[in-house]
């Protein structure tokens, strides 16, 4: 068998043989695997090996880099209290490279098995169950323990492992695990110590509207009684589904266009590159050239914080990073045919680790097809009366995450005029709270009787690891200024002047739609034979709001990434998340591109990096509820001088023969029916 | 036969009606027809006849708003010297019930009929022969005139009606009436008087690049030996067209989920509306329902304007108006099937006057069809495992035209969740002049030997005239505001303060992303049963840039409409457009959006009308050559509180059986292919 791909994850034999080595450096102790995934070679390493692949020059002798594993564990200690580590092993040589003891101040991302631990906790727990009783709820409610992280610590100097339980009540009346339970919330989060399994405290909540305290009150017996059902599983929908909902099928009878081999590498329309996936990143993108050219080295969802207003506390605690705490990769949905896409699909599984650590299939984890997004490009030449026009394909690479309420779609989308979109859409059921009967707040909205949706941002960094025509990249800062009338350079009033800066040392920019601020990633060497200019890509930032919480609060002071739209850094091996490694339960941003920024490192022709941040001020309507329309953002990455043309204009003119003209006739006053 | 509703179009038969009504009023002149169309009914006369419409109480012997036709015409004088002059005239009394001589001050919208002549007067013309002559190009070329609006006025008090011809070299060797002339520009610009049929002047153009002069030169002879053509009709293709796009069809076996009747209603999934179509706007959407309630009274592509910055003489003067210059309707395509768009489609027709007035079919100026959109929502209960997902589809009227180089489509979206985007795409030709060898330019990129495609902005106007459960709406501008931590009212930072602030007079106001400022239209009557807010649609403008063109130049003068983002008025019958009624060679904006804030209106709890502006600061890239990619933007309209729940909620979740997986075997190393 051919080795595998430097780029190529981990298979389940390299898992299992990467558990063995660390399990045979820490044969004394007990381990608890949480990830065993592909350390990804240096870039330096890396690049030699790409060259070779691209120049055809690759041979079985070609020298190749190490397949690693990164194996995160922790180490049960006597007094039962994990120790976590992580070590970096080579599968080839079967040796462990690399070994850290991660400090007492750090905490590893959590697992779906914690959330288990935290639920069967509370579920046993006497003071939980006495909480709950207090509330006198009717019997046929039956107790949810809903596990978040338990955001950014209050104290400093606190090492122990949190978690909280957002608590709701299920109505088995309707005898449906599917029965919406977050219209019935419950105001009480008990805090657990997840590595003694006990609960430390329970946190009454508020429960008022406008003018009432920001501290909980005594509840009385009715803490359910205004509130009422809201389902969203269609057996349960009382008018039902809508029946007027007429099939739409995409086929592609010749096949998709695309041509997915040696495990990761896809190549269509021009484009070719490589599609990993990791725990916590989920899908990544690699070495993408179009037409030969190389374009990005690395392209990748970074972080993504989701901060909550709710003044009153605990709920500043209320703050997911849901790539550093949750892992996109490890919340991955297995997708299925026909409903996260259409058309001719290809999916693509991760190899995650079992309880025991071994190595398992985590299927269908990324999407891969052709959409077709409507009109590429159209010109009518009015004097002959031929129109040219032209479809857009695009190829998706698409993956969605579920965090208890929430989901995310995300995907790569790249076209055949050379662009690249990644997108996100925002679905899934708003994080919310019980309000008392008749009040309203300024905490967030009302969207079901005694359900408070609360407001909060969602705040993502891509990032973007380019390579215009090599790694030597630099950022140049675009803007376009009203220039004021004047005899010698505009006599009319109709200029306006077009400044270029290029960003000489690491910085952050925000977005400034009214100078039409377009940050371009050029190659300075490298110069485009029509328009002279440097060839390259230009980011168009989403001009969107920043965080908004106090920059000295924890929120902030742990999410530095959030509070600019475009950070400009040298690359570094391993520097890979806008928010730092470590973020669960952290208090402030360490190693993250605030950090990343202040090395000062000259970003003038050499190999940077730029983190595209961007955000959705979510303050919800009733219309979110009870699982919300996808909200759609996009950052935009365009060719600027890159080719020596649109390079779409050979794709042929659309006449697609299976469209179907509805008869004039149809429309006619007597007939009105279709 | 039924009589039509008051919002189809006129037929052939009130059109050709309609024209012997303004004859026998000119019984004694010569008539030049330029546009016969439906003038709206008053809203207080339309609004009386919806809602017996909508209440099911309409009869054959309800009241009807009188079939009205608006004519535009010159009146051909003895001095050939035309007179603009408007009618309204009643096709059912047959009665002429409005007439206006316009005053010389304004010009009359453009009609193809002028481009004609302007291109043989200047064919014919010795001195315009005699310019080309001395440009001294070789025989091969043919010389094409693109006939443009003269743009605003440099001089007041000047009442001629001119056109100005861009000028281009056409490559007849290739024997192709399609090739590209727009890659050989020639450096000059006659200016024509249309109604005297003959050319003022020839300006020259200047051909420089930085540094040179801001005025034309003498031109050597080798205008055109450094420019290389650059086709984009296939056949011209020098590498053809790519063979590796495989076909991707839509296929709606049960046909569409829409249904097209008494000739402009649509219904689609719980949507009610009408379509028209106008010389000016293209298609027009009225009476908005969904779900039985009332969203919006007409919504509208109200104006664009299209200033170019190139600061030498007489490049000011490119600056269109493309719908108060060029009507979007006049110059909307004719669209194909499989082309434009796929699926099952309807198609819509419209009348236009010919050559002498009578009316006849323009066909499928507008199309309607389903789209799918992608995941509309998801949720995963991670407990049960199960997924809920569902498609959004999309309903879309799609309108498109080409205005010389250039392309617009606009589309009305429609989604199940109740909201509705407005689109634009811009693709087609960079409009670009003659820059000499190895120079570049402060005006612009070069996209190909030779030729500086000019930078340019595009500002368009949405107007939305809403209806939110009735006529009295009022604007609430909201923002997002952060708050200094403090022990009162935001103990530990996170809180943030949403502002609403209704706008009590008509004004503009500008996006505001760092404030997440929303503008919601909401009938303040009303309150939502469950969040207890008033009901409503919000507006997202967009934040882009705003005109750049100086305040004090002509540029600016008569597009004020460009230099907000958003404009309320109150509603005025006939108050259609931003830009004003008269754009053609207008040195300032008359009765457009700015006049009409200028009346003081109150605006709160009334009839009002909101304007979208946004535009697309274009610095051309070498990729947006020869013919440009599509740059899409979008304007949102979403239900905020207007629901009492997500309205797609009851969508069916998707399991689309057509869909088709690629065998995972597929990508195994050995295999390779697909």
């Amino acid at each position: 068998m051919a080795p595998s791909h430097p780029l190529s994850i981990l298979s389940i034999e390299e898992t299992n043989l990467a558990r063995e080595i660390v399990l045979a450096h820490h044969d004394k102790e007990v381990i608890d695997f949480r990830e065993i995934f592909l350390q990804e070679p240096t870039k330096a390493e890396l690049v030699k090996y790409l060259q070779l692949e691209h120049s055809g020059r690759l041979s079985p002798t070609s020298p190749r880099p190490a397949r690693l594993a990164k194996c995160q564990y922790d180490v049960i200690g006597s007094d039962r209290i994990p120790s976590y580590q992580e070590s970096v092993v080579d599968i080839g040589s079967k040796k462990r490279t690399k070994h850290e003891v991660i400090g007492k101040e750090h905490q590893a991302a959590l697992t779906l098995k914690e959330f288990e631990v935290l639920v069967s906790v509370c579920k046993a727990d006497p003071k939980f169950k006495q909480a709950i009783a207090e509330l006198n709820i009717p019997d046929y409610y039956e107790i949810v323990v809903e596990p978040w992280p338990y955001g950014g610590l209050d104290e400093e100097d606190e090492s122990r492992r949190y978690f909280q339980g957002l608590i709701f009540a299920q109505d088995t009346r309707n005898n449906n695990a599917d029965s919406n339970f977050y219209a019935f919330p419950l105001p009480l989060i008990p805090v657990l110590d997840i590595h003694k399994k006990e609960i430390c405290r329970i946190d009454k909540l508020a429960t008022g509207g406008k003018n009432d305290a920001l501290t909980a009150k005594t509840h009385g017996e009715k803490i359910l009684e205004h509130c009422t059902t809201a389902e969203y599983v269609p057996e349960l929908l009382p008018q039902g589904v809508r029946q007027d909902l007429k099939t739409l099928n995409v086929l592609q009878p010749d096949g998709p266009s695309f041509k997915v081999s040696d495990e990761s590498l896809v190549e269509w329309q021009k484009w070719r590159f490589r599609v990993s996936f990791n725990p916590r990143e989920g899908a990544v993108i690699h070495d993408v050239h179009y037409d030969g050219r190389s374009v990005a080295y690395r392209l990748s969802v970074s972080e993504m914080t989701v901060p909550y207003a709710d003044a009153r506390p605990p709920f500043q605690r209320k703050q997911a990073f849901d790539f550093g705490d949750g892992g996109a990769g490890n919340c991955a949905n297995n997708l299925s045919l026909g409903c996260d896409c259409l058309g001719v699909i290809k999916y693509f599984d991760a190899v995650i680790v079992d309880d025991d650590g071994k190595g398992k299939v985590h299927p269908n984890v990324i999407c891969l097809h052709e959409q077709d997004e409507g009109i590429g490009w159209k010109h009518t030449n009015w004097r002959t009366g031929r129109a040219v026009v032209t479809r857009s394909r695009v190829l998706v690479v698409q993956f969605i995450i579920t965090l208890a309420n929430y989901e995310y779609v995300f995907a790569y989308k790249f076209d055949q005029s050379g662009g690249i979109d990644i997108e996100t859409r925002a679905t899934g059921i708003v994080s919310c709270v019980n309000i008392d009967p008749g009040k309203t707040s300024n905490y967030g909205n009302v969207v079901n009787p005694g359900v408070l949706a609360q407001n909060h941002q969602h705040i993502f960094a891509f990032r973007i690891d380019p390579a215009i025509d090599g790694h030597s990249n630099t950022v140049i800062t675009e803007e376009s200024h009203a220039v004021p009338m004047n005899p010698k350079t505009n006599p009319r009033g109709n200029y306006y002047e077009v400044r270029k800066t290029p960003v000489e040392k690491a910085t952050w920019a925000d977005a400034e739609p009214r100078l039409n601020r377009v940050f371009k990633i050029v190659n300075e060497n490298i110069k485009n034979p029509i328009s002279g200019n440097s060839v390259g890509y230009k980011l168009v930032p989403p001009a969107t709001q920043l965080l908004l919480a106090d920059p000295a609060s924890v929120q902030a002071q742990r999410a530095q990434f959030a509070q600019h739209h475009v950070w400009v850094t040298k690359y570094k091996d391993d520097e890979l998340f806008a928010g730092g490694r470590f973020t669960m339960q952290s208090r402030k941003e360490v190693d993250g591109v605030a950090d990343a920024v202040a090395r000062g490192d000259n970003t003038r022709d050499t190999d940077v990096v730029v983190w595209s941040v961007f955000g959705l001020t979510h303050n919800p309507r009733v219309e979110d509820w009870p699982v919300m329309p996808c909200e759609i953002h996009q950052v935009h990455l365009r060719p600027t001088d890159f080719f020596t043309a649109n390079p779409s204009i050979d794709v042929p003119p659309s006449s697609n023969k299976a469209s179907v003209e509805v008869p004039k006739s149809c429309c006619q006053p007597a007939q009105g029916k279709l």
